[in-house]
């Protein structure tokens, strides 16, 4: 067995379980004035980058998440317009999103310029060009501040923040205080699309506590799943909306299969199976999901790690 | 970080790829005459069994295993009377199959007695006194050879057999020459459920395989999938058929939910949701296993790691 | 690159640095009243006794550990006959002492009778039967307790104990108020040998602090030190003594050399040249040592890591 | 235990034990034609220079590992004053050099440019500008058709050079064939010393072979050794020269200590008293060492893992 040439990531998912994946390469290290920074060639899973000990994208499966977070909002909003995208860095929200002729605009913020950067010189596979799209503004900046402060509405809004760690940028997008603001944000029938943590059902309460807060303000929270090599784990993202007709569960699987027939393009990983495959949840991890009561706040944040 | 006290086991997914859990006590560990042996307390999983450096089960989600190998079948067969399993030592199938009114007898077939007397010790949670029902015979042997000469038919049989490794004592249990036999063992109506390795997009080649293998002699052959957190993968499984009534393709939602009505329990983890999620499969994982063409033959057998 | 079957132990030197080692077979495995065991083949080291999750001997290198604890001062004392063993529960200082026909009696003071007897039961290369010698008293209790309680006095004193950790139980047997009294238990003449701990440049406080506590009660106290390979470390011992003809430092090679014509044996690691080297410091190590001020107290302790 | 920030450098020492070190900060990596270079910042070492897998000089003490290579055959030439330097890319055996006044002269000889280039940029307290003194001619190629081709002869030679493994670059230059013509590039008086390897006594039959090669050539082939923290090990080194003058077991303690009387410095790690410890060698090592028979030839080179 010929073990990789020395450099080693280590993915501490628990002071009792570590994982070790083997580096080909550095590319990137470095710590910006947000967080430590890395992207680096892994033999498992092709190029990644990594925000603060955890693997943000791989090039292995990023397309599966990317599409995941993107296409079921994009797919059953009748005519998504204006669409903001939180944090997002690799720009492969973004290279979804533009793959839809009818969008319009995208104001995409990141708190770390310097991540967006390196994105752009060393992840061409995430984005494709998509910084250059001429619909594309892109905000540096604390995207809570924004969406305080901005008076512009959207039909989407797609959060692909990293998760809420204890030091991180992102632990205030996930609260209350936040997700009502972020609604009135919405126009009608608007929809939030969002990555919300692990599913692993040892490992939901983050996930839980996310769903339950959202709960306080949209009619129709759905979470939904799926297995990411890259993560070992089954991911967890919600879509909450308001407007019935935008409720995932009232798509049949023909439903969802029919969705592309307007389109140029085909996702590579959603149609209609998929569809009913993640928007189902087996017994266990619902049991488990119920059991959390919390509610996040401002002033009781929610930790992963 | 208080890390464990200084024992750790390996998992080698690949020469890039080391996952390493700390243990907390080992309680067995030896060679028997047809694989490594260790039982052990993990501070992530609770206890394991570890056979050949594979995790088999563990405390924290060896029903959600169990229960997805045993009642999708159970469950949907009209009158499982007479149940072959083939491996399975942990007794926790037989556990499953036990709380049916309707078994009349079980035959477990497992090679290594050796491994069955340590999990009646050291995995009661497992067994749960299952050893001890009347209507189970328990067979010491190869489980093969013992298909190959029986002359008994089966209602259910049901494959929890170690994954084929190259020295292990399983690999010729996955073989055309093994299935067309094995049909032949199951009554009219009669169907095959088991436990067929990793669903992880990227490490699918064995699951396709076996898929492959017994199209040839069923006509409903239905992977189905789960997420164990304890092998950090999404996990599959496969239903086999020739009776119509018996594909589970056939059940919604309502259909599974209204079968443990005549039972006196209930899974704990499987239910029409439960249903609708492990046997919808997302679209690039479905391209994944329709890649693979390969049959698994006695001369030609499959290989995992 | 064969890896090993899948158990490792782990040796934390420092949250950075973490050596493993592939575990052969696990032989015991258990807590004690005072302490974690662990009795391991390794595939490095071969077996190996860990208390604490520190390798205290491994069968490849005990021959060398154990010779250099006992010879030099038995080498030097002109008639040693009362000896006194603190800790060495593997019983291998026993074997060593037990080769000079004019060892009279060993009293050895172990606190951990669990330990003893996993090591006469799993180390029988160590001990060798010295557990049997008709010289032998063998006390279970606390090593400071007896020295603090007994009236008898001794040639020799052996400190083999396991080094000062927080929780562990020979923290108290480093301090001044415990060598003011096993000074009084030396007769004239007598020898105080002990292991000091690691003899790493920059790791040595600990081995300082022990040497500056001594300094207060023996006229002659010289440190020495081996390269062990099974503790991937340049390892310290003290040899003590108040009588001039005690001092090491006052034998020259050939000294050493002929001082086992009076013995039927000959230590198979020291010699002159081993005494020259071992007694003799690179010139960075003797800063190191010298650095450090401290004395060891009841009030003021030292731990190692 | 805080532990370091994700990535780690491994010590495959072999298949069964592996040195995990906390990288702190990647500076550089990279292939370069020769081999495969690393430079990081760990913590347990500070900064360290890595050649296909293995540290070859750290922050922590490479001052302890230069010295010991320079300082013993620079201290008993009676006038050093022609040097060739094989190897020793970090610039650090040219530092230690330049300290002396007589010299007039240095030839370095490294294939790898780009090393010596990225040993320039990044381990400025290891070369201390020396690549810059007029008294030093640098040259990029292979040190082994130097020394054939050169007509040129030197008072010392110096081998820095990485350890021969299997595809590395400098296996050829420890062969009877090439100590052959080394030895006639060596003025009347000359010496050579060299790092050969580890002086663990269960991995030194490198170390022996090369003692055993340099014997056909040399009068007094010296072994010394001294523990190295970063190498954690102890490490070996050899001194060979033809005349009796400058053989170190001549000379005392004293005789060490006065040698630096004529210099306007002293070495920080290399003293009488370190002569002493690192020229004597215990006892189990001399007679490993002396197992090996093996010499080494172009034909049947030696390799280290």
């Amino acid at each position: 067995m010929k073990l990789p040439d020395w450099t080693w990531l280590a993915d501490y998912i628990s002071p009792y379980q570590i994982y070790m994946y083997g580096i080909k390469k550095h590319l990137f290290s470095g710590k910006t004035d947000y967080q430590q920074v890395e992207i680096v060639d892994t033999f498992s899973f092709g190029r990644c980058l990594i925000l603060d000990g955890k693997i943000q994208s791989a090039r292995l499966d990023e397309e599966l998440y990317h599409e995941l977070l993107v296409h079921p909002a994009m797919g059953i909003h009748p005519a998504p317009r204006k669409i903001a995208v939180l944090g997002g860095g690799e720009g492969a929200v973004l290279r979804e999103l533009f793959r839809y002729g009818q969008v319009d605009e995208v104001v995409m913020i990141d708190i770390d310029r310097k991540v967006v950067e390196m994105c752009r010189e060393h992840l061409p596979e995430w984005h494709q060009g998509a910084f250059d799209d001429r619909r594309l503004e892109l905000v540096f900046g604390d995207a809570r501040r924004y969406i305080e402060e901005t008076e512009r509405k959207f039909d989407i809004i797609i959060s692909d923040l990293t998760e809420p760690v204890d030091d991180g940028p992102s632990y205030l997008l996930y609260t209350t205080e936040f997700y009502q603001t972020l609604r009135q944000r919405l126009n009608p029938g608007g929809i939030l699309a969002m990555q919300a943590g692990s599913f692993n059902p040892v490992q939901l309460e983050g996930f839980a506590a996310i769903r339950n807060t959202l709960n306080q303000f949209f009619k129709y929270v759905r979470p939904y799943h799926v297995f990411i090599p890259s993560f070992d784990a089954d991911w967890g993202f919600i879509l909450a909306a308001n407007d019935q007709k935008c409720d995932p569960l009232s798509l049949s699987k023909a439903d969802v299969d029919s969705l592309w027939a307007r389109q140029p393009f085909r996702p590579e990983c959603y149609d209609g199976e998929t569809h009913q495959c993640i928007f189902a949840i087996p017994r266990h991890v619902r049991a488990a999901i119920d059991k959390e009561k919390r509610i996040i706040s401002d002033g009781n944040p929610v930790f992963v790690n």
